[in-house]
């Protein structure tokens, strides 16, 4: 189909070119670069009057430089008569500021909805947003795939035996319930607690997980704090080998050297945010969301429903 | 009043402080500091219900990150009900992306005041926009504040004789001629040119330069090309001393060494932008814009004209 062009940004070129394979389409010609003084520079160098355009951004970090090109870029595009601009963000940056925990703070990812709006974006096409109701905050329509499927396949074919899956906290429950039932398996929560103020948290654990294969599952692993906590509380309790996996490897700051120090024996993670070379170590493995993302573009683009990607 | 409340974000704290000391208020609570991501986290400190704030940010370099900074201060601030957000951007990065120069370009000076709309900006106080028509992008107050007393004021001090004031380009004209008008002396103009494709550019000088002390001014010094040309150009023309001045600092990529090595033997720039320590060299004087700056908020506040400022 002439009318779709697929344009990547700078966050993840890779990712961009698995996804255009799939769909079966070149990758637009556009430059993304920087003058001297650190401003942005684009130059879209097709025509796309009359278009479906679709461009690809995660807004990883750096985010603000990440979310900026995006920005422009659907500025751009609006000026050049596109018919529509379909953001594709497998990860959206500041989604966990969310809503105001204390007084007099932002609610950045409401903000940067409002921007993806005013800028003139007409879709927003994202993976397992930190908290759905962020889909609230657009008055576009939205698409909300999900990385679990893709995480669960892998373990099936690894045939483990005896599997247990763990939510590292309380919020990430029914994400572990969907993997359970994709692996038929039971779950576990770890149940943090501080007993009293300035005391260490206590790590306790409610379900069984003695003798068992833990899987650990969360949405975004940032700093790797709580997830390796959550290994090494489950080694403790008897699990015989723990697994970790993730939709969004943020791993930012202490994480790598947390994950090498920790129980973990191997954290499955998609490429929604590009692995930098110092992060690509023998106990990460990476699985590819492109071809979910490839097919969700081609079932938006012939107004097809999208929810039987996750049967 | 205690109903004003001077805000200070990241790009020129030094400028802030003077700011208040001319108002005489102390500067809001606030601390903007990075999550482990990258990520922008903003903690308001005092209450702000019902007041008039001003923030003092200039999206200078790292143009992003300020400009982020200031867009999740003013939705922090929105959430927290203040009156009126009144931004004072001393400098106003992309504004040299303010027009279609190329097909598909985007026209991100507008994008900026759409955004700082859309995060809930009331009013916007600025300095020496590169085109006064930028004021026509937002659909909010804007006051636009002018450097060139400032720097004419600083060579009147210095009671230079047989002066001759210099636009670099055609673009500058009126802002020699209004430089001029404050010195009582002539101008004169670069006009580049280049004769064929391919050939070196002509610096041809439009007036009388010949024994004189001239003085270019400018509204950006980005990377001194076009300056240092322009100076060299006066000196083989029989300028006797050549100074430069300009109201925003930027001085990106070779800037420094381009200085350096001209026959510009004074450069006079503002505080719109701070100087890092790399380029505080012995040829650059700094003049602040605190004064004029404090001056307009406190008139602002009170409902007086500004223009008197320019008398
Ligand atoms: N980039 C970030 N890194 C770490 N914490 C964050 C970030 N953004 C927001 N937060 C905080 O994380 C909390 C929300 O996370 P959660 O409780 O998991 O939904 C809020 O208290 C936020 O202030
Ligand atoms: N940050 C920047 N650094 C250098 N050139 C720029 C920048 N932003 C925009 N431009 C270009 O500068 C030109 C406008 O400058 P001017 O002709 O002086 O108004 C346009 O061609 C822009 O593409």
């Amino acid at each position: 189909d002439s009318n779709l062009k697929l344009f990547a940004l700078n966050s993840n070129p890779a990712m961009a070119q698995e996804i255009a394979k799939v769909i079966g389409v070149e990758l637009g010609k556009c430059s993304v670069s920087r003058f001297s003084d650190g401003e942005i520079q684009i130059n879209i160098e097709e025509s796309i009057r009359g278009c479906d355009v679709y461009v690809i951004q995660s807004t990883s970090s750096p985010v603000n430089e990440h979310l900026m090109e995006l920005l422009i870029m659907i500025d751009a595009l609006k000026r050049a008569s596109a018919k529509t601009i379909n953001i594709v963000m497998p990860y959206y940056g500041y989604a966990r500021q969310d809503r105001k925990a204390r007084s007099r703070e932002p609610i950045t990812a409401k903000l940067v909805a409002n921007l993806l709006e005013t800028a003139g974006a007409s879709r927003v096409i994202t993976l397992d947003l930190h908290a759905p109701q962020i889909q609230g905050f657009f008055d576009i329509p939205i698409d909300h795939l999900m990385g679990v499927p893709i995480l669960a396949d892998y373990f099936k074919n690894k045939q483990l035996e005896d599997i247990v899956i763990v939510s590292p906290d309380h919020g990430g429950v029914t994400r572990a319930r969907k993997m359970a039932d994709r692996l038929k398996a039971p779950i576990a929560i770890i149940d943090k607690r501080r007993p009293k103020p300035n005391v260490a948290e206590v790590m306790n654990i409610i379900g069984n997980v003695q003798g068992k294969v833990a899987i650990l599952v969360d949405d975004i692993i940032d700093t790797a704090g709580t997830i390796t906590l959550a290994a090494n509380a489950l080694a403790e309790h008897g699990a015989k080998e723990v697994y970790a996996c993730c939709t969004h490897p943020v791993l930012s700051g202490p994480a790598i050297e947390r994950i090498k120090n920790s129980k973990i024996k191997e954290l499955v993670v998609t490429n929604t945010i590009a692995l930098t070379e110092e992060k690509k170590i023998d106990k990460i493995v990476e699985l590819s969301v492109a071809p979910l993302i490839g097919e969700a573009i081609i079932r938006v683009h012939e107004e097809q429903s999208i929810s039987a990607l996750f049967d």
